[in-house]
């Protein structure tokens, strides 16, 4: 059994993350999913809470061969300990999936194995392109998985966005 | 959609825990479970991180026809916001399912639905009986789901127990 | 100008805290009243938040000739650095009244002027009476300043311990 | 009684907090002020310690007719918690003035009542140009109340600013 | 180069962890020396500040032929994470001396060598029996290295005892 | 007996600092010593672990005459206690060297001596420069003593500072 570790902050959970995903099923017999920045939400970087990240991202792989498991991971803001935080708060997992520079140094220096394919690349940046869509009042939905709008929309998640954006914190 | 919401420690996961997942999965389309004082591992009356306790709750209700959302929650020492926090790493819940006072008061106050039929008493005092026996080297499996026999052989937990439990912190 | 300061938890505010208040009124121009462990509340040895004293208190001393500032102040749990913790929160004083051991010691530590007469052990084990004669359902209103009993039923503050005071967190 | 809610850093605290207060002292019938940020002092941006700007605010609102409750608020770096945080630390209260955009889609979020007339903006910004005034050594007296100006002058505020100013933390 | 690694409270310093220190300086060319709870002072259990502790202990070991680096370890209470917060503060070692058998187990969970002979055991329980000496006034200099008396007498450390023994906190 | 405080972060300890202490040696008869931002690591402003700093500065001060301390302080985040927090981690100490306003500011108004001749500038921003020169692939070892070009090369800390410099965090 190989079980597989991915982690990103999800703010939104974008194509680019569903593709990675369906990658990574290829590979692992089950995946361990990361919410990052758990603690972080209302702000125009982290708009959404972990909840509903973690909905987004159930919601959008219902249909996943590979079992998931979706885990909210707070920042612990000492990156000595990071690996060790992380591990205490997921299922073991044999290989870690990421293309952060970070996240493959802390997890290497840990001794683990550590893939990154370049295709990891692609999900880069795309979540700051759709909170600034979502900002200036662009489409943003083709972006996304169909069940990521749905949550988005039953939140009113651009509308907080919108109303939060024009604060400094 | 009726989503509902569960916590425990979970100190193990245990058949208690089981046939009260399975009274609420009659009830609630979806199920949110808490795993509380999550930050908390290798003490005698916590032995297991939240990631292992995570793992033996899904794999435990694997066959449960409702989907089910298991959530590691850290403690935050601070009964007043408690509620907001679990709220903010959940998704979304209409309501609790509680035996406990607290949980119940700080949901109440919050003004959430709680529900307490008698039979989520029979959950308590269970983890305390398993680790006792654990702990003397009496037979523990029958108080909990098979799959959960199977994780704490895999991460050797009676044994991490049997070893902690000379100290006193 | 000789600005005191005063500390306590208050769970509740009563009339020995009232008598101490009222002495120290006499011989300052201006009181502080730190309001303890502000952090913690629903608990059965701190049933109440910090706002729900500052309430109390404020109520109780409408009429005290004295001006006071009444703070709340959170736990920080490192003895060393209380001190610094409290007069950051605080309005500059000048002398401490004190009859608890520890605060004596570490605000004379710091330098700073200590007095404890004897009134001020009156104050103390009060708050325990109060909270045991609450969960019992005895009367405990002729031991706490009148706005004090206002403060409580508004907020059912005797409700909410009788029901947490089942667990045992 | 109609309790008010109103919430700001006040460093320092000047004539635009002064009219909004006044104003809000039309509508309630009593005013809680949060000095948020309370942990924060000895920065180039928050130089004033809580306790500091609980004496500011207590002696420039003496003579206003609506009782009033200072009450320093720690930042708790978690936004889907904060409104919870501000409630456990502040007496009840029924409505929110504020400006800010986060302050009011949090609050909003709660299921509180916001009030945000267009006068609240004008307390924006000020607070930088007294401390940059305060910086440049230019007269800055003109833009906070008397009574500011002698808590300020008995602390060496305007000394500690310019002398901290040369780090960059 | 063998670098070890012995941890303790030392509330206070006492013959019994000298003569252990002794003992590992002549297994290892190095020891680093954690000191424990590092965060707490002015407790009836935890009397002494860390600065104290690591001034008691280097004076004590002036004389050893071993080097030795003393570095006050706060508590983390998060079990799964606390040995990477010891490595984290601490120069890397090989291996770990300690008879404490959650320390022993953490560092063994994380495949680092601990060794435990019967000797390790000797330093339990002295230093409150040092603590209960001070407290009640008797001798207490014999159990301690003459260096420490010093310290103690300095700080006017077990006056201090006396003082803080009548709270609870 | 006069014990001297010396503070900085140390990422990595170089020629300047080595410079100062040994200035500072000549007036003082023990050194302090403490490692700032002592919970932060791999990044690219702060590479090194706490534990590796301590033992670059333990390892090139090892001929100086003067007894050395040499104690990680973790960032309090609140500058109206930070004192009292270094001050509880460290052996007590008579008198500051720092040519850091913020250092100095704080140390003066809690009534410590503070000396900040002109030469303390020296130790500014060379640390910046070395951590660009080993991104850049630049000789960096002229800058640092010996013993801390060891600690780097056993700990591979040029590879970790170009491996994570890639990351925004």
């Amino acid at each position: 059994m190989r079980r597989g570790f991915y982690i990103g902050r999800f703010q939104p959970y974008h194509n680019g993350h569903q593709s990675v995903l369906e990658e990574i099923a290829r590979w692992a017999d089950e995946i361990v999913i990361g919410v990052g920045s758990a603690q972080l939400s209302h702000t125009p970087d982290n708009p959404f809470t972990a909840g509903e990240r973690v909905l987004m991202i159930t919601r959008a792989l219902a249909d996943l061969a590979c079992p998931i498991y979706v885990i909210p991971i707070e920042d612990i803001r000492r990156n000595a300990i990071w690996v060790a935080h992380v591990r205490s708060m997921t299922p073991p997992f044999d290989v870690v999936y990421s293309g952060n520079p970070l996240v493959m140094q802390l997890f290497a220096e840990a001794g683990m194995e550590v893939q990154s394919p370049d295709m990891y690349e692609r999900a880069t940046h795309s979540g700051r392109e759709i909170r600034r869509r979502m900002l200036c009042g662009e489409a943003w939905e083709n972006l996304v998985p169909p069940a990521v709008i749905d949550v988005i929309r039953e939140i009113r998640g651009d509308e907080r966005l919108r109303q939060i954006a024009g604060t400094d914190e």
